[in-house]
This record gives structure tokens, sequence and C-alpha cells, in this order.
């Protein structure tokens, strides 16, 4: 049974690769552009990958492009408030039919992270460059693929706890800092028939995209959150008339009442 | 330690008790007032109980209400889209600081709830009176105490599954309802500081919040409900720039980009 | 990247078989051989399986064979307390290092499942061949895949709540019978490496094996159970001396007692 | 409502402390009496705390002294082995009928916590005497009443991940170490009506249960973990020959068996 691709959109921001040199240097065609490319390296003819970005109208994320993306990957950092509010109403509808959501790094501010968890989602942070180690807490989990215990990247932005959050569903990375921090950096939850995985590292300022070990977390994870088939799902409450089975105890609220005003 | 009285605000719509005469007949007052009666019976002293309704102005809901609020019920159903927004923007952060939420039977529809799960809420419902069974599936949580292996309400509104919700942190009760379906009918969510707890029974057409079993659900649902002290939390994302321990391999961005480059 | 088949090994208590007249007519060849044809059936050549009993050496699964299997699925009801613990220990093992492990109905009382839950694993139960009906909870898990919300069976023993097991990390069926109780009837936990499905279904008086929908859901249990290939797990605890990062505040114990008695 | 006091019983193994001159002189009457000092110290009058030993016949935990324990914290190391099975039996089934217990730092290793979770709980772990720093991921839980964001331990062996513990229910504590690892430090779990908590610091070299934060976790575990009255719990699997409503569609196996072999 060779199963089709998984169809993966990259949505990118796009905002920090146009203001700041050092990050258009790392990234001279965009993040979003480095992160298709990670995922084609790591996956092949396993995924059909492509990118939108904020300025595109809809943001490049039309209902003709929703419908067609198994799993979508946000990253957003300086212009979470410039999202369209339609466009995150039809992401979050999307995801809880089944589509598939990475949320990377500043994206745990976003419209859609916030709006799928129900909570701040805020968190503690420090750029000071320092070293960042991912330890794997689930060693069974699909996610974890093909890594070792651990993994380093030297020079990070440091993120650290409170993470507020849901209680994860699975907690798959919990990294530590340098500078004294830890921080659950690789969490999972299902959402309506939707898989969400938050994933920590990816500052703009450093060139975090074109790590093997981060392309191979984001490669699984794009894999895992892939949607299965499951059973029917409505974002409805339907009003079952008949019952499944004979109802002997019926009688109509009027009774009811009388009833409790013998009792009472 | 006598601890003081818990602080508890029942929230009702109060809309059907005004338009409909069977829910009237039961409900001469408000289901608030039944909901609130039932409070102080259970709890006496160890609670002090206040109603507001969706008529008030911000629906009874004001900063200086909230800020003394330990733990909120809700309960609507026909008006969820006449609650206005900053009134829930109020009340889910006063739920991420700490206090406690019990949302009660169609309240699953209601903005507060929707915005507290980041799911769609929907479920299956059906009017026919028929008998519900209540099993308890977590024997030893608080919000069982008391009651037996299961009790039973003789005519109520089904609700079956697929309840559109996120895996609750923890199940408490599953109904059996006679025309053949079943639904988590207590379930628990962390969210912030607060602690959410949903429960089922209680549609306006019988008298179910004058039920005894129901009633001790929904006291002990206020206790387990209600805030303790915790660790600090804060909705905010707060840059720590001193490190709390030495950082050896800090560089700046630049060098890093040099690093990968030279790598590259 | 066509995967290996899995391989399955159904193992079966085949006691009932031998001894009553109505399991042996269901039965002939004994319940084993059914499950594996369910699987043979729905999943072809993704699957190879293979059978094991209690009455071969070893029960069937010396170490030779438990290393070369994927999955396996474990029917015992009458003999639990006949499984060596030797095999039971090497069972265990195997799931810690990832081999999914399946139990159905009867098997909740079984050495291995409660040793892997540390509960009692206790339930109540009734044969009286009543109707049951699964109703899916988890719509967007694997194992629903390809079900209807629900499917029913005409005529099963029925087990009820409390089942004494940990809270499973997934809950994917609910169980309603037609006398009056509910049961989680499909669950997952995570051990180790390991994946483990609970299935409910499957008394050996009545023809449940041949079902489609149980056969399916089996056959998703077995394709979910595989083993991924993760990160790295060891059953062990291993000293670490040296540090990965330099360590400055080390002391000796005896420095540390000496600074206890300054300050205390 | 006076609540009566809690009844907790100390258990420690009590070996080191009689072998080891440096353990002798930070403990010289046993790490067992300073953790009761430390619940007496914080709870006051809310608490009735006994010690045991393993030294003490039947470990000073005859089933009279279990029947009346509400919480059991456990430290051992050295001697896990040399508890006798039957006493970890009746640990086992007070904890599942709702006891409390508390398995502190190397007690990850002991025979109760390894049946109670059903996985290998090794570990990583070095002794150089490096820096902790615990950080509270879940700020409104109630064993982390009255800490900071996070609390330091400045001399202490590392425990590191993974650790092989079934996902916990609430994880409470995440651990930093100096040396470069990260590690759940506080763990909660639900086995039957009885609650597990899993606390790493206190190595018996260093004075880590004088530490007043310490000190302060332990009672909140404490208090965190007494039995509530919850519902109706039993080890056993009764035959509930009278269904609580009608069941209209009962048949004998062997009607089950014609209806199949018509169909099939």
């Amino acid at each position: 049974m060779p199963s089709a691709p998984i169809r993966v959109t990259v949505w990118g921001e796009n905002v920090h690769e146009h203001k700041n040199e050092t990050v258009k240097k790392i990234y001279p065609h965009g993040m979003h552009n480095v992160i298709a490319d990670g995922l084609r390296e790591v996956l092949g003819d396993r995924v059909v990958v492509k990118t939108a970005t904020l300025d595109l109208p809809e943001h490049g994320l039309p209902p003709e492009v929703l419908d067609n993306t198994d799993v979508l990957t946000w990253w957003g950092h300086a212009a979470h408030g410039k999202v369209e509010d339609a466009v995150v109403e039809r992401v979050h509808k999307r995801v809880l039919a089944g589509m598939g959501l990475l949320v990377l790094h500043s994206g745990h501010y976003s419209k859609i992270f916030k709006k799928l968890m129900g909570t701040g989602c805020g968190l503690k942070w420090r750029e000071a460059g320092e070293r960042e180690r991912l330890w794997c807490v689930n060693p069974g989990h699909p996610i974890a693929d093909g890594l070792g215990e651990y993994f380093e990247l030297p020079h990070t932005e440091m993120y650290g706890e409170f993470f507020d959050i849901p209680q994860p569903d699975e907690l798959v990375f919990i990294s530590w800092f340098e500078g004294g921090e830890v921080f659950r950096s690789g969490c999972t939850w299902q959402r309506g028939k939707g898989r969400v995985f938050y994933f920590r590292p990816g500052h703009e300022t450093f060139p975090i995209y074109y790590d093997a070990n981060v392309r191979r977390v984001i490669a699984n994870g794009v894999q895992w959150a892939a949607p299965t088939q499951g059973s029917p799902y409505a974002l409805a409450a339907p009003n079952i008339k008949t019952p499944l089975s004979p109802i002997q105890s019926s009688h109509v609220a009027d009774e009811s009442l009388h009833e409790h005003q013998r009792k009472g």
C-alpha cells in the first residue's frame, strides 16, 4: 500500500528576514524556505511541500490551500497581531477536522496556538546565545525517531518555564539551558481530529533550521501529525430524535414537575 | 487552621425561567437560586454563595465581583451569544489566575468553555425524558466523595458522544442513557492556575438541581476547584536578562552566522 | 519506502476450546486461529501472523519468538495462574523494549497486564448475552480508522465499571450495555518504549472474533502498537561520571556537612 | 469542620546511617527521623508522624500499622532486595485502597514503586555534588504551595533522563543540573484509590532533608496524598447477575452460535 505523499504547507511570517541584516544573512530566502528544504531533505518523496507567507492575500491560506494541506507548520513572531481573524478561524476548523499543525518557536504566541490551547501561552526568554540540550523523555515516541538520548544546539535564545500551556498529552523533549532554565520543548495535544505539536527551537538570529537534528524532529513531527482516517467527526450538536434502544421510562417534563412537587 | 469559607458565584442565564411555563414551575426563582441553595445545603458555612445573571450590568460579573470569587459556576443555554466578549475575557483571565470554574450542562456551548477548551464542544442530544445512570470511573477522586458506584436520574435530556473536548485531565463520571448512548459526564482540566470541572446533568425542564446526588457532586466540585496557593504565575513573557548560572558559550548572532557559513 | 510486514504473535490460552462444547463449536481450531485469520483478512501482506498457546514449551514464547515479534496479542481466562513467571518477565521486558501488546477481553486479569498496570485490574461482569454498543470518543485516533461513530455487538458478556486500571493515556472506546452499565473498552498506555492497547470484546461463548468491526479494531491496534524506532532506551541506571557541562559548585559531602553545621 | 490529623508513617531503610561516617554525621538519628521532624515542623498538629525501619519485624509495617496510616513515605537505597515480598504486597493493597504514598529519591528502585509503575524505573546518576534547580511547571498544583518559581539545592547527586516511568498524571517539578541534565523531579499518579507522589531530592551524603523548600514540598505532598472518601472501590471482579435495566436481546450462547453459523 504505497501511501500518497503528505501535503505540507510551511507558513512563515517572513518579516524579520526583510528588516534585520543578521536574519537576512542566515535566511536570505526566508526561514520558511529553509524549513521547507529541510522537510524535502529528510522525507524526499514522502512529502510535497509548499510555502505561504503573511504578505500574500489571505496570508497564502485560502480555503483551497488549507483543504489540500495535510500538515501546516507555523512560524511567526513580530506580526502575530496582523494575522486576520478569519484566517485563524479557518485554520482552527481545519485542525479540528484533522489537519496536523506544527507550531514552531515564537509561534507559541500566535493567535492560532492560543486559540487551540485556551491558555496564555507565555514563557520566559533571554537572548544570550547560550547552549541548549534537548533531552528525550519519551523514547518510544515516533517524533524521537532516529535521535539520540539528547541533542545540542550550541547557540540559542533561551525559553524558560513556566510555559503557560495545558499539560501536554505527551511530553517528548525537555530542554536544559546553560544559563539555568528548563523548558518543555516538545509537546503534543489532540484537538478534535487534529494533532498539534509544539517544538521550541528556531530563533531567527541563529541558523537553527539548518541543524540536522532539528530537521529530523520537524520531519518526524510532520509524519506524526499527518491525518489518519479515524471515525466520523462533526462540528455540530445534532438532535438524535430516534433512540437506538427502546426507552421505557420516558415522560414529558410536566409529569416530571408533578413528580417533583409530590416529593418536595 | 479554620479555613476561610469558599466564595462562590453562581451564574445563571435566567432566560428559560421567564419564557417557558414548565421551567417557571420547576424553578420559580431561577435555576441559579436552586443551585445556590444546594451548595448552602451541602456545604453550610464552608461556603458563601452569591448569584449573578445575564440581565445585570456586566452580567453581574464586574471586576470587583470576580476578584472576590473563588469558584464560579456557569449555566447558560439560550443566550450564549449575548454574553459580552469583554466579560468572557475577564472570566478567562480570572480562571488562569486561579479561580475555579464549574460548567454545567448546556454551558458546554458557552463562550468561556469553548475559549478554555480550544475545541468545538459539540455533542449529540435528545429530549425524551429518559433514564440516565452516572458511573464513577475514578473512585479516589474528591469529586466522587460520598457517592455510590453510580447514581441515577429518572428523567433527563440525553447528551451523547462524540463530545468534542480535549481529553480530560481526569475523567470522573461516564453516563449511560436508556436510549443507547454514553457520555463523559464529569471531566476536569487545569488551565493556568485554575481548575475547570464540566458536569453534565441539568436540563431546565427537569428538576435536576434538586437531586441530592447532583447537589453533592456540585458541592464536591466547588471544593475541588477552590484555588490553592501554588507557586507564582503571570500572564506575561518576561525577558530574563541575567542568567541564573554562568554562560560560557555565549556569542552574538553574527558569529553564529559565520560559524554556520564555515560549516555549510 | 515499502515497510517490512509487522510480525504478530497471537497468544491464546486455548483451554475453553477443549472443555466447553459451545466454545468448541464456535472456535473449533481455537480462538487464536480466528484472531490470526482476522488479522490476515484485514491487513493482508502488511502482517506475518503466527500463533502460540499455553500448552507449548515456554507457552510458545521462548526468547527467539519474542525477539522476532513486533506485536503480541494476549487472550487468557481460565488459566492465568498457569502462565510461568519467567515467561511473564520475558514478555514484560520485551514490551518495555518496544514490542506492542494487545490485551483482549478476559486478559485484563492476566499476570502480564496486571504487572504493566500496577493496579488490581478488576471489573464487574454478567453473562446475559446482552447488546453492547461501542462508542468512539477519540475520532482522530488511528485505532478508530474506518469505524463509524459506534458499532454494535448483539450478544455479549457484560464488563462494567469500576475497571481498576490507571487512567488510560488515551481512551478510544466506551461501551454501553443493555443491562445498564458502561465500560472503558478501548484504552492505550505507553510502558517504556512499548505500546499497550486493551480491547474489551471477546467472550468465548459468542462469535465475537468473526465480527468485522472487532477484526478491524484489532488490526488497527496492531498497526498502532507496532514499534517505532524512537530514541535509545535501556533497563539500567548508568553512572554518568563525566558531566556534559562544567560543574563549578562541586564539592565533597563532608564540606556539605560542614556548611550545614555552620548554618544549622 | 476541624479535620482529624493526617497519620503519616515515615519509612526509612536506615542502613547507610550505620555504615557511612558522612551519613552518620548528617543524620545521626537516621534520615527517617529528620524527615519526620520536617513534617512536624511544617504541619504541626495537622499530622501525627511515626517512623518505621527495615530492621523491625515486618519492617515496622504490620497490618495494624498500615491500616492506621493515611500516608506512607518511603526512602530506600542499599537494601531494596531485603524488603519482604509479603510486606510489599500489603503496602500495594493499602495504596490501591486509598493510602497515599510518597516515594523519595533512591526509592525509585524500590519494589513497591516498580510494582505500582509497571516499568523499569531506571535513570542516570552522578555524584559530583553539583547544583540543582527545581522549576515548577504546574503553578496551580497544591504540591507547589508556597514555593517560588524555582528553588535551588547547592550540592546534590544528579538524576538524569530518561527516567523510565509511565507518563505522570501530573508533572509538578523539572530539575536542572549544573552538569547538563534534566529530570522530572516531582510526578504524581493515581493507582486505585491511592495517590502516589515521587519526589527526587534526598541523597544521603547531603543534608537535603533539612532544606526548608524540600520540607515544604514533602509536607505539601503528604497533604495532597491524604485519602479522600471518594466512592466505593473493591479489589474484586463481582458477577452482577441481575441487570439494572431490562435486557431484551438476551439469548444463550448456543443460539448465538447458530446465528453465526447461519451467517457464516
